[in-house]
């Protein structure tokens, strides 16, 4: 019997996360369900049901998990306690100053199903890397760098610009914050002085790319703290270099005990972000499936959540083989 | 009220886990127990009570968490379960082949009291990112390498040999292996590819230098399947350049999700490898004293740990500060 899985939402997430159920031997997809028309989707398994959003909790007893693959600022924050008070769920909020809120608001709906919140990669598998080495090493300080990687936020910043037709931003660590990081001088780092900007974009024909550059390099929060570069391009460069969606990071942490110092590092090189962040999710719902199971009901993160509950084997095997 | 940490051994990984205690603010040392004359330890902190390890049991309502920092081959078989019939403990067995039996010993006597077993860093962190990375890429190979460290047991090994008045060992991961794994080649590779072995050696006065080198390379399992160098030095320099314990190493695990191909990496570089794993275990100690204080008792493994119970820091700053 395997653990039946839900996806709600299809964009890019709700494909890396059918793609990781396929990979995963004790899951199946169960049901999609969407928003948009059911016929229209593509789905990648012809034989996998397709529903409105709106019938998913006439759906309640054919499905284990249900992984919500929508965005954080629109459809978690009334899909994860709507979805809680019926299924387990998983889901990758990452508005990071409004998890509490959205935790409680979770746990309250949560109250005979497990909800596993704001997994991924970051919030994700960097938070439990910077737990862990402060845990490990308290006498010491941790860094996060992100990148390289297209970073949809600030994609999006700047497509909203007059005049840009289109547009991706990389966001790019610095190599030299990096180094000064592992050997352990623990620097004070600005924004600027950790991650570089990167943008190619398309300009709209008869567009002034001059007060476009100069648009982008002044914006408040995205772009004006940072060293940023525009380069512009054609769309037809845009389609063949630019439409991956790579990312990645690192989580260092460096710290002393004693006279001696110590380095842990934890990195990703992600090809495809979305398909990654899918295949956490994945794993995750493993782990809200057993707990639901033990009677482990409420909001949960990444923090509370064994390791051996993400894992596929049994715990003799894992002991066997992995510890 | 801090938390009150028994240290059983008071070698290398025994220093390391008072100073980790030091370092802890929620945590104190309570107690060290020694099989050697109490008086002649040279305790760091001069307030911490020595007693003979064969008092320890007397003092099982003043310690919290005893922190085995014995030997697997020696001491912890016997002491594992002695002390977890009493205590609530926390050590670094790594005798790999017999983890199951002594897990089952240790259960078998943890009936009221909280054991984790088999913590530091390999098994231990390591362990956990083989499960963390094989559960979120199951499409996908992982690897261990170890070094550029101080292997105490190859050490062992050499000094063992005739005419070798002293040696140390160190094992250096082979870098175009490290290489082909993060390019997601997945190689296959035999012990000689993954690893190298390099020795530094004093010899007796009179001893065949040539029979000591060809004895270290054809020692089987230590050196024979591997490509060892032999550098014989005076005592005087290995005092000088060789009487530090670094080590680390690298989980390294490459998969792939449809098309795309993704790498995760996990690397310590420790400068002293017993203070290192003095200082995870430390961060174990807090996690079994929550777990007894909840009634969850039994013999445990990292994998069964929340990382939650690793920090000092409560859940909601977590969730707030490192989410």
């Amino acid at each position: 019997m395997k653990i039946r899985i839900g996806i709600a939402g299809y964009g890019n997430i709700g494909r890396g996360v059918e793609k990781a159920v396929a990979a995963a031997p004790d899951m199946e997809t169960a049901a999609v369900f969407t928003r948009r028309d059911p016929g229209t989707l593509g789905i990648a398994d012809g034989t996998v049901p397709v529903f409105d959003l709106s019938y998913a909790e006439k759906m309640a007893d054919d499905i284990d998990v249900l992984i919500l693959c929508g965005g954080s600022a629109t459809d978690l924050v009334s899909q994860g306690p709507r979805f809680a008070a019926l299924f387990n769920i998983v889901d990758s909020f990452d508005t990071h100053a409004k998890i509490p809120e959205y935790l409680a608001a979770v746990e309250a709906a949560a109250k005979n199903t497990t909800a596993i919140i704001s997994t991924g990669w970051d919030p994700g598998l960097f938070s439990i890397m910077r737990v862990l080495s402060g845990a490990v090493l308290p006498d010491g300080g941790g860094y996060t760098f992100w990148g390289r990687g297209l970073s949809q936020g600030h994609s999006d910043a700047v497509r909203r610009i007059e005049g840009v037709k289109n547009g991706v931003q990389y966001t790019i660590p610095i190599e030299g914050a990096l180094e000064a990081v592992r050997r352990g001088e623990k620097p004070e780092l600005t924004a600027r002085q950790k991650h570089l900007r990167d943008c190619f974009v398309v300009a709209e024909e008869g567009a002034d790319k001059t007060v476009i550059e100069e648009k982008i390099k002044s914006m408040p929060h995205y772009f004006a703290d940072y060293d940023t570069t525009v380069t512009f391009i054609t769309e037809a460069e845009l389609k063949e270099n630019h439409s991956k969606m790579p990312h990645g990071g690192v989580v260092l942490h460096s710290g002393v005990t004693g006279l001696n110092e110590h380095v842990m590092e934890f990195s990703l090189k992600l090809e495809s972000n979305p398909e990654f962040t899918g295949s956490v999710m994945t794993a995750y719902a493993r782990a809200a499936y057993r707990m639901a199971g033990e009677g482990n009901y409420g909001a949960k993160t990444v923090f509370d959540i064994p390791i051996s509950y993400l894992a596929e084997l049994d715990r003799q095997t894992l002991i066997r083989e992995m510890l």
